[in-house]
């Protein structure tokens, strides 16, 4: 099989965690042994273990047929295991990742330095890394080469170039396979778990009033039990009924706002709304993710509006499809 | 990796060309050495070489590093030139195939005889051949096992099944990302030329009197310079000026009829309408097939129906979203 079909594999697995790794960059990686894959990982939370560690431990897992006694998203654990192997334990080895290894010690050691060390026979990246000073990972790596699947690896990073400038605007929304979003939760529990997610590494939940005023909402975390997010409402008026759920939810902050300058600062920024919203926001969307539901329905609710969109990704979550777009001419 | 992960490759192939296969089901096949994928092919047509030949074929090429110098599609020739090469060439080898391999000898020679021969390390099989007197092609095989992903590789025969017994109605639908349905056409080409095949291997093309009074449209396969189908107009009244281009098409059928019992019939009914044939046909449809565009829209024409679905597999034609999915409750 040809580099493409690896860097395929790295980038479908880097997907499953797309925004939950904010602030860094979704990323995945493949480890090869003559053409055989070892392991195929993507980085899951900021502050855990890089793509390529879970891979080269998993790859080790496979080849000695043993299991590690620690915590494989323990990033400084991991980094002294692997460079405790012999020398050449990987030196057969390929790894293929969508995003240059990074040549910065941040929370985690670099990655580029321990592929120094390690050796292997090829390092296959889909794109440099494209923030300054991140970027010297290629020059620690003897025969690395670049360009797989290019466009592929720039799209699973755009949301993490967009959050170093401005907000980056992710709108959700639950449909119908006829566009229907109306009558009640749409989405199967998976889906539902998978927006709790998002909710829960967003840096604000963005809604409009209307949708406040009439779904009375909790907006919180329940299904992944973590911390609910702060909330901004959007709205002309603060007329809202503070006995709606989501006021009452601890240590979350709420705040009613009548301008969106807000989504000028660097930020992760997720949506829920319908076709105010979606017709408020407009120009202001980066991307939209829509969990489709598996029915036809004839609930008058819809969304009336134009936009051109770039279909990035889709995959199931459970009996729903998730649909990720970019919005062109955002 | 498991066996499911080659089993996932094999089916993720073999829809690529469901429904074009009519009348033989959809099937695909891989092979692997040591864990080395070799090979990835799927049956494409009837009458032409079976998944596993087209495989076997591939992986050969793969192993001697040389092109084989005839139309891989080519059964008889196909199965000829693998019968000639030294006994032990793929001793070493696993194939992965979704269904059973065939036992009989029709249009093409036997697959199960074929593999009996060829004496692989493993045939890794999906699901049995469902149909009576097919189903002889396990005994012949040593190291044989069956069961891996049985569900997904029922769901990918499934058009087959129905078949055999009465009409496998699919309905085809292109539609906006929030459900519209008009404003000319919303598909890319790439969609436009599949649903072009589809209309070229069918036995029928159905459409409601509504469209092709207010579409005029021409239904031939332009796109791929085949044979136009045989057209049904389910009409109550024959009031349709001849002048439509559809009926100007040389040696196609165009019927105008009132009742749908020709659906008791074992055939392929391809359906191209909108919310009127969806509603007349409602608990016939056997599948929904899907064009969506990234694009939102304000066209007013949708679809304002119920219907429970499950979405069985997706895959991107160029810019579009292709949706295959089962009407529960068929």
């Amino acid at each position: 099989m040809r580099d493409e079909f690896y860097m395929q594999l790295a980038l479908d697995k880097a997907w499953e965690y797309q925004g939950l790794t904010y602030p860094n960059p979704a990323v995945g990686a493949v480890v090869t042994l003559d053409g055989k894959i070892l392991a195929i990982e993507a980085h899951q939370r900021a502050g855990t273990s890089h793509a390529e560690i879970l891979a080269l431990l998993s790859a080790y897992e496979t080849l000695s047929n043993t299991s590690i006694a620690f915590d494989p998203n323990d990033a400084k654990k991991s980094h002294t295991f692997l460079l405790s192997l012999p020398k050449d334990f990987f030196s057969q080895c390929i790894i293929y990742v969508t995003l240059e290894p990074c040549s910065h010690e941040g929370k985690t050691p670099s990655c580029a330095s321990l592929l120094q060390v390690l050796a292997l026979r090829k390092v296959v990246i889909g794109i440099r890394d494209p923030i300054e000073g991140h970027n010297g990972g290629i020059q620690k790596l003897k025969n690395a080469s670049v360009g797989i699947l290019r466009e592929a690896c720039q799209a699973l990073i755009e949301p993490f170039l967009i959050w170093q400038k401005k907000a980056f605007v992710l709108f959700k929304l639950a449909q119908t396979t006829n566009g229907r979003i109306g009558g009640g939760y749409l989405s199967c529990e998976a889906s539902l778990r998978h927006v709790h997610q998002l909710r829960e590494v967003c840096d604000i939940l963005l809604i409009g009033g209307n949708t406040v005023r009439e779904d009375r909402p909790t907006l919180d975390c329940r299904f992944t039990k973590a911390q609910a997010p702060n909330v901004k409402i959007y709205a002309k008026e603060d007329d809202f009924d503070r006995d709606i759920p989501l006021f009452g939810i601890e240590n979350r902050d709420v705040e009613i706002i009548n301008t969106l300058n807000f989504l000028d600062s660097p930020s992760f920024v997720l949506v829920e709304g319908g076709e105010g919203m979606l017709k408020a926001l407009k120009e202001k969307i980066s991307w939209m993710l829509i969990y489709q539901t598996p029915k036809l329905s004839t609930n008058n609710l819809t969304y009336n509006t134009t936009m051109n969109l770039k279909f990035l990704h889709q995959d199931k979550k459970d009996v729903d499809l998730m649909i990720w777009s970019r919005q062109i001419g955002y």
